[in-house]
């Protein structure tokens, strides 16, 4: 099937939001820890955190101004202080539930049953129940012309990882904490490793006579 | 572990840059294909790939100036248009391999073995291998002040699904497609499916004395 402008902007309304939301491939899961200036709470489902940097740290997400996390991007520009905290296998129907639509005044907290957790003076909420705690600090934010989503770009200021999830080079085993990922807006996955490749370099073409193999790029 | 910005700003440069890049979840994974006027080709694999809106279709992805894709981004920014590939299982170690750095008059396509494609008047090329295969055209760009990474913001003016991964609701089965799913910079994931959840609404709190087991946050 061949989806062209046209006929994408004739779909129904909710097959168009599943079908384009599915195209960008697999999403990160992370809940958006918030609060005000009384410390009122508030959670949300992200499935837009992208890397944007390492030095500096820095994470960035998409956010809607007219949608369901409005509370948390209005405490994020007040207070300039948030968390992101993985979602995993075992809180992945909580953590989608904080997408309904709940009152200003409800904390998603206390709705979905997941626990606020302070870490000394960190001004946000981390979620307790949640293996990877990050908090950040707001750095740049940019809304988007065309559609007038907001691109939050935080910088990280302390990153709370179990020891047994860091390796030696630095990654973390994000699978063997059962974090999950997102497709589309509806499906929640877990993972098999495939295999961890190394730093790609550029190698010899298959007009190399030392080859008589079926090439893998990744042998140099 | 807890990283505070004091370590992170201290760890050995690699280190920090596999930590970090861990730290947002799983990634998408994508071949970004482009050309310049002369239709000279290139490839190149991203992992920052964001949903940024439906209505209109748009996708978002973050590119750095100073690193590999940089052919691409200067592609982008010189025609207006590029494609966005699927990886999946088949194909996710050329993929990977895109990102080796190939001087500049190398077509990362005939490097690592994958093919140009081009569909009718479209004016960049599509990854023939790839399941998904989406055509865009640039329409925002934002260059990020605190790092000079540049978002580049596309609408889908045509996308290519074949018919067996599309379902009633507008869901694309992108894990029946063997889409991959990235974690840091080296590893690659398959998935598996744990389930499907409706659209989430407000329920009752366990004050509710109609719920004797556990609440499932989902059945409303």
């Amino acid at each position: 099937m061949i989806f062209t402008s046209e006929i994408i902007a004739g779909l129904e309304k909710r097959y168009r939001t599943a079908l384009i939301n599915s195209l960008s491939g697999f999403k990160s899961a992370n809940l958006v820890g918030t609060c005000d200036a009384e410390k009122n709470t508030n959670l949300a489902l992200v499935s837009s955190v992208v890397h944007i940097g390492a030095n500096p740290p820095l994470l960035g997400m998409i956010m809607r101004p007219n949608t369901v996390p409005r509370d948390s991007l209005e405490n994020i520009l007040a207070t300039q202080f948030y968390t992101l905290n993985a979602v995993h296998e075992g809180i992945y129907k909580q953590a989608h539930q904080t997408s309904a639509r709940y009152d200003r005044k409800v904390s998603e907290f206390e709705a979905v049953g997941l626990t606020p957790l302070w870490h000394s003076s960190f001004f946000a909420p981390f979620v307790k129940e949640s293996s990877i705690q990050i908090g950040l600090q707001l750095r740049e934010n940019h809304e988007l012309a065309i559609n007038h989503t907001i691109l939050i770009i935080g910088e990280i200021i302390e990153a709370h990882i179990p020891d047994n999830l860091l390796t030696k080079s630095g990654y973390v085993a994000i699978e063997q904490a059962e974090t999950v990922t997102i497709s589309s807006l509806e499906a929640y996955h877990s993972t098999n490793t495939l295999s961890h490749l190394p730093y790609a370099k550029p190698f010899q073409t298959n007009k190399s006579s030392h080859r008589s193999d079926k090439a893998d790029p990744n042998k140099t």
